[in-house]
């Protein structure tokens, strides 16, 4: 008796966005499941990702980048899923799954091709969807920008920009767990309550207000140490205006180019010179060494119930590409995932 | 019988330039020659530099920066020198010392404000004016920008802008000598072929024949590893859209931006996400610890006859201002000084 679906849904690009996407340049579309060869998993999803870098992938010209998504196809992302078919060694039916084969019901999974899948496990009050968020490649992208990018310092001041997003929301409270002063900023005057008294910010600056190059030096009267850089553009040339010598900047995402090509850069660079700044950029993948750690970290604090980890949910496939767009307008707090199954 | 000088000349900076300087900006000025205090040594000086991010300070309003030349005062600058008379224990009349008191014929230098001073000892072929270049702060901001901040490993390919300038000329040296494939960019087709054909470069563009962003991927076919910037602007952002993954860009200088306030930033520093690039600041100060054996490396090579090491000379302080205007505009090969006595 086979339960093997014959066909799946999936949500595939149709049209490169002109600035913010459309909902009309994806369309979720249904297609025949071929059958496994050998090496491949049938994954049956039941969360998957959506990361505000995966518009950066639906700029044709993104060259130099990581290659853009073709027309068509569905779009890369993280995904949770649980095995129901395997013809490849050390994955059973029924594990669970990390994977990265993105926004669909089904996903024909192998070792080629992305990162490599890894088999998951929920236990205590560690929950599927925390692979996505704290336990998965959010969590290590805050824990390896925060140290080693950053190379934190307790004493140290850091400042988050998008703090209260998927990655954000964790450098907040790893920050602060650190012993370091946390300044957030988001988008909104309920979004800064939430990231001083959820999530233990000590300020936070709301960039609504007025020009956060205006706002940042009020709040950040003794400098920064370690600038988290989330959204780049206006924040980051703030950021470096307060930065204080030998200070560091992780540059993780830059949210706020990109809807548009060719953003003008911070224009106070050359006081990197003066106080011997660093900045650097990374993607969670460069620091894979370190994810045992990071769960480590995080799965510990999620057991004693010391972290605040909020979700946006969006519920099936079909509300994906709202959920999406609305994410890039800054509507979600926390991770923003879709429930497929 | 004491031949010490009653008074002594020096430049002020009398208006601070809007844009390229004018010689109107400077004065030469006659003035009296103080008493020495105990702790502090009058220096006869002989030779004294004149050097492009000395224009910063020019520019009141550097804000975060080091601190705006005041408008009367001697702009600071490192010059070579004979002690006339010490109050200052450690220091013999005789001694030939490096200081940074600046733009004058007489200074009176004391171990507080600035860089302490330093007793140099000019022999075989190392000459006075080579502690105003590779042994001296010149040098050091070459070695130390080359292998601590840029992280030079054999076999890299080095792209490096200023090319024939003070700090440029040694660091097409140092990185060919390393081992590395060295890119140079200068600002004439003569300055190209010294590049080359003098001090070692692979390859020479010279920036004036077209846009740096096209240029630059011309030549730089298998990309750039570490990016030594002297002069900013358009440069860095052709140098971040060929930068191999995990390359180093040591931000040295920025000439391209001196004259002007708020230079917008390169446009495509999101790559440095993509790409996990380091964008790293400094000065030489801050590699201070380095000195000793920057020094042994560049009197190692200077004593051999390895270092190709050329000086514009300007006589006199009378022509300073002109010379440090024709720097800043580019008409100089190697590092610029001045013959004071």
């Amino acid at each position: 008796m086979s339960t093997r679906p014959i066909t799946t849904r999936e949500i595939q690009l149709v049209a490169y966005p002109d600035g913010l996407p459309a909902e009309s340049d994806f369309a979720v579309v249904e297609r025949d499941l071929p059958a496994l060869r050998d090496g491949q998993l049938l994954v049956g999803n039941r969360w998957v990702s959506i990361d505000p870098a995966q518009r950066v992938r639906m700029n044709p010209a993104a060259a130099g980048y990581l290659p853009a998504f073709a027309l068509g196809a569905v779009p890369a992302s993280w995904a949770v899923g649980m095995v129901l078919e395997s013809r490849l060694a050390g994955f059973e039916v029924g594990d669970l799954v990390l994977h990265n084969a993105g926004w669909q019901e089904h996903s024909i999974v192998s070792l080629a091709g992305g990162r490599k899948p890894r088999v998951v496990v929920p236990s205590g009050r560690i929950r599927e969807v925390d692979f996505l968020g704290p336990m998965g490649w959010p969590g290590l992208t805050a824990y390896a920008g925060l140290f080693d990018v950053g190379e934190l310092r307790p004493g140290e001041t850091v400042f988050v920009s998008g703090a209260v997003g998927g990655v954000g929301s964790l450098v907040v409270q790893l920050a602060r767990r650190a012993g370091a002063r946390v300044i957030a900023s988001v988008g909104s005057r309920e979004k800064a309550r939430f990231a001083v008294e959820d999530l233990g910010a000590h300020e936070a600056i709301c960039y609504r207000d007025g020009d956060i190059r205006d706002l940042l030096p009020a709040v950040a009267t003794k400098g920064v140490d370690v600038y988290f850089d989330n959204v780049g553009g206006d924040h980051l040339e703030a950021a470096i205006s307060v930065m204080r010598p030998g200070g560091r900047v992780a540059l993780c995402g830059a949210v706020s180019s990109y809807n548009s090509a060719g953003t003008p850069g911070p224009s106070n660079l050359f006081l990197a010179t003066a106080k011997g700044l660093t900045l650097r950029g990374f993607l969670a993948w460069m620091y894979e060494h370190r994810f045992e750690r990071s769960n480590a970290y995080f799965g510990g604090l999620i057991d004693e119930g010391g972290l605040v980890s909020p979700h946006t949910i969006i519920e099936g496939l079909d509300d994906l590409a709202g959920g999406f767009i609305g994410m890039l307008k800054g509507s979600n707090v926390g991770k923003a995932v879709v429930r497929v199954g």
